[in-house]
């Protein structure tokens, strides 16, 4: 079944993943034209700034009203490639409303409200696909929300950021401090300017939100999603993580509890032993190991960012999105219906790997443990070692809740014969 | 939108897999209608042997007729997990004249006989899916198909059978010969009373026939697959493969030709790099390594056989059909336009690994290298070692065609300081 009309393609932004959209669209045009059963068209481009030179697209498509592209009504798909809240929002809603499908490369837009744009796309029996908001070209929305729709997804584990994992790497490989580490990843442009969004794990928190809403259907939004940065993971974490036969990687867990009645979703700095697979996963790539009822273990493994791999999911979505509109059906939209509670990071459960500087006297393990007992919080392995008066005590514990840990820190810092809490690690993949 | 009347599914063999769909079908019910929009029903299962107890299958459900079954024209899906070419082949097209779509497992029909059902499927609008065809639970036919629709597929190199990659790991980790480890495979269950289809690779060619087919939207028959099984691959090899800093896997590769007007597919032991993604995968798990223009390198990683997790991929299939089947649509089907001629082995290019014994004595290794350059096939490395008038000779070459490396063996073998060709290895994944 091939028509004629082509499909028209609106792009809204183009930087390194527009222009990337824009050049396979050319290059790939006869591939395309056969994959989806029409020719695609790009019809406009919206950007800021016009006047920059841009490779490859027609001048005349270019402009800086992207309300007045979306609204133009013989849009069939819109390509979202702004990124931010607005006016991301408002072009997707109201591209909806013109009758338009929308792709989206929209992470955090997704994350903050994806309910309300699922919803519009219903409203207007339309599509909205977002493969490339969540670790670029590797494909996990589509495996997640189709391929395991038959199954009970348990727990997705990712390494979802791919400067924070470049910057880890680097540390574990060299032994380099966090700073040092960031400054090598800054000039090889692995991280930007500002690396907030990356280091201080936003923009893994945003992923969390979406992979736990596909995994649990159920509506998980950024606020949900517990987060901790790893701007203060030290070569010293790093030489323990070794001692324990660990590395150290900034993972988003989303989980469901034991009982399935609730779900977490986190972003944290933690120690994974060196057997894992997602312990091997190094540089800026990206990797998301899922464990469910029947598939057991899977692990989805890829480049997480850039122009090329981004546009490979977006051009996947695209054709996607073409071929429901030629068939006159949409896919897969929310899916909501367990609408299971999110549980508050208390209620997480897992092990802790404890760094306590303390004084180098008797007595001192006999008082620490007692705290740990206390708190209901079972001791595996203590390492302790000193010298000149000062001690230090590695705790690692069984599994906890954080709550129970949190306390038992508290506790300890109260301590005359603990001088300080070196750091607290969370110790996962076992 | 939820419909009530329930959507009628016709099970086809209640072995390993087909007794896992009937019990999650049941177990999962209620997630499978809120994820599917309507109710669905098992409305008959056909079996060989009616008299085997079937645990949680109502035995009024049960019928030894699968003609009848799917003639029956009430029903919406059928999912064929018999395997094998006939009777199986029969009833799928049986069941599309007579209004269903179809779910299946079966890897050598998918592979010997894709695009007659496909046709089958086409022409009466159905759907014809087979994710548990390839690799069990690892989703891989619908991102291939699906999310890099929109890129160009250049190379899919995957272990796609977990019985050889259990011996070769086997052999790999604690220097066993085949035969010890294939009789712990067989032992623990990995291996069947007859390892013919896994241990000759027919299994993993069938698979990779699949796999081409998709990635380079050419029909690729199982007659066009090279294949070589691994049960010649010895202790030596794995100590040679040690020497090169490698390991050796049974690889199912499916590669475009570098003038892109070509595509290759080959199953056949290989040394790969130990740092290679696909070294590290143990046991009886599969994974696949994909790589293409846009999205770089990928890979798929999970279990890649067993009940739960072939059912895994069946049922995410089933939602997949059925969601269809309410919507009106049918999913994508074959997709060939590409029709690119399937090259011989001949003209696979890759590097290789030579052992050979020689005479001790000088002027062989100028010899030797005179057959290497007379065949256009340029020498890497040597290592020569020798005692006892006795000699072996190691050679890796650089990229040669396989046509050029096997007249350079044959030639070899003619020569009188050649006693004999130890082993030719390929090596993959550099």
């Amino acid at each position: 079944m091939m028509r004629t009309r082509p499909l028209k393609v609106a792009l809204l932004g183009c930087g390194v993943v527009g222009s990337e959209v824009a050049r396979i669209m050319t290059t790939h045009a006869d591939d395309l034209t056969a994959r989806i059963g029409a020719p695609v068209e790009l019809a406009g481009v919206a950007v800021r700034r016009p006047d920059r030179v841009r490779e490859g697209i027609d001048p005349a498509l270019v402009t800086t009203d992207a309300t007045a592209l979306v609204k133009r009504g013989d849009i069939d798909v819109v390509v979202e490639v702004i990124g931010g809240i607005e006016p991301a929002r408002t072009l997707i809603t109201t591209a909806f409303e013109h009758g338009a499908s929308v792709v989206s490369a929209n992470k955090a837009l997704l994350a903050q409200d994806g309910a309300a744009l699922h919803a519009a796309a219903e409203e207007h029996d339309k599509d909205l696909y977002y493969e490339a908001a969540v670790a670029g070209a590797i494909p996990l929305i589509r495996p997640l929300r189709e391929s395991l729709a038959g199954d009970k997804i348990n727990r997705v584990m990712g390494i979802v950021n791919g400067t924070t994992n470049f910057i880890l790497d680097k540390m574990d490989s060299t032994g380099a401090g966090y700073q040092e580490a960031l400054d090598e990843a800054t000039a090889l442009g692995y991280a930007e300017a500002d690396p907030t969004a990356d280091v201080e794990g936003f923009d893994a928190a945003a992923k969390a939100a979406i992979l736990a809403g596909i995994s649990f259907h159920t509506r998980v939004r950024l606020d949900d999603v517990y987060r901790e940065g790893m701007t203060e993971v030290t070569a010293a974490d790093f030489a323990s993580a070794k001692e324990m036969g660990c590395t150290i990687k900034l993972l988003a867990i989303c989980e469901r509890a034991a009982d399935g009645a609730s779900v977490t979703a986190r972003v944290h700095p933690a120690m994974i032993p060196l057997n894992h697979p997602l312990a091997s996963v190094r540089g800026a790539y990206n990797a998301v190991f899922v464990e469910s009822d029947a598939a057991g273990q899977l692990m989805f493994y890829g480049p997480g960012a850039g122009g090329s791999p981004t546009a490979s999911a977006v051009l996947g979505d695209l054709v996607a999105v073409c071929r429901n509109r030629i068939g006159g059906a949409t896919g897969p939209g929310e899916s909501a219906y367990a609408a299971l509670p999110v549980s508050p990071m208390g209620d997480v459960v897992t092990r802790y790997h404890i760094s306590l500087d303390v004084a180098d006297k008797p007595g001192v393990l006999a008082q620490v443990a007692t705290v740990f007992a206390e708190h209901g919080v079972s001791i595996d392995t203590v390492r302790q070692s000193g010298k000149d008066g000062e001690a230090s005590l590695v705790v690692v514990t069984h599994r906890a809740s954080d709550a129970a840990l949190t306390g038992t820190v508290e506790a300890l810092r109260k301590l005359d014969t603990v001088r300080g809490v070196a750091s607290i690690m969370r110790v996962e993949g076992e």
